[in-house]
């Protein structure tokens, strides 16, 4: 079953990637890599703004990260033009936007998990990191950066 | 002198791997180099909670990042099934749960890169970022994450 | 152009990298790819102290980051001896020491950004993550690391 096939099973359709600015861009492949700018937490086109631990709930957080996993495999597509061609997920970092004290980063981050497991299967699963930060850009309650490898 | 070797001489015992998870591993290969995962500080096998700048001390932070350091080689030897198979430590981000006063997460970081240090010998020195984070999960006091290159 | 021609029309003067501590070291090779440290703030050869969303303005932030990645630069040319030889900034890192409230920096990353462009031109454009964190070593306003690709 092919990538496209289980994100379509899942109902997903990937959104327009942002094009880029001149400065940075969504992605840059380097040999077999590809590394995966950060990508915030958006809501209807919007940041979706707030801290885990005040406004967000962990629920919300799960969402919000899973919508970013979906924004990371827009990326991936446009950099690939196929995402079956990506042979691993290598690594994600997941900054959650956290009250001083809001000590459960890690579920939040299972959000995306979840979401690049059920993409990929065996292919899917990642190293990881996730963290608590003070703040993050336009306020957003998540941000994820990503690697993969690709044939 | 192996890496085993010098392992022995400080007395140190590389504690088992927790078995992952479906959703993300403690490692991923890619080419040359291992991913690891952010691993946080254990004592007594239940996480080191704590803030540097307010519960937490510079030298018990220290010795929290050289634990963490000896959980990362446990990953790294399940990684390679030997040690000395390592060309290189290239990376740690090192983040340290942080009041925001505490402007010293890089000699907690030392913690683990003496460890590394003294392991890997000329193999051992990597570059490094130290960071002081709002929170870890777990309410840990600190994590890293690193980035190892294999024969 | 060469790299070195366009660092002089903007009258930028690249500094002498600090010598390595044993422990960890400015950069570490590995493959095409240089892992850089993360970078401190500088001003006058002390560390550029203060948080963004309180003492430091982003105009501050950004001549900050500018100056982080004249000092990145650096560390570039020690490790290639020819900065032509880059064929890609890969990806950057900008940690931001961020008020709770301060929810702008990625603008305070485009100092760095920026003068990667003009020094690179077309391989300049790199993957970014902008992070607000609780604090940095030495108390300083903004550090960066990156990757970048060698021919």
């Amino acid at each position: 079953m092919s990538v496209y096939s289980r994100l379509s099973a899942l109902g997903v359709t990937l959104p327009q990637v942002t094009p880029s600015v001149a400065l940075f861009v969504p992605f840059v492949r380097t040999g077999r890599l590809i590394f995966v700018s950060g990508h915030i937490a958006r809501r209807n086109g919007e940041p979706w703004v707030g801290r885990l631990g005040e406004q967000i709930t962990v629920a919300d957080g799960q969402a919000a990260a899973r919508g970013i996993a979906i924004d990371l495999l827009a990326a991936l597509h446009t950099a690939t033009a196929y995402l079956d061609s990506i042979t691993r997920i290598v690594k994600l970092v997941v900054l959650v936007n956290s009250a001083p004290t809001f000590t459960e980063p890690h579920l939040v981050a299972n959000g995306a998990s979840e979401l690049l497991h059920q993409v990929f299967g065996d292919r899917g699963p990642h190293a990881r990191t996730a963290i608590g930060v003070a703040q993050l850009p336009l306020g957003a309650c998540v941000e994820i950066e990503l690697i993969a490898e690709v044939a």
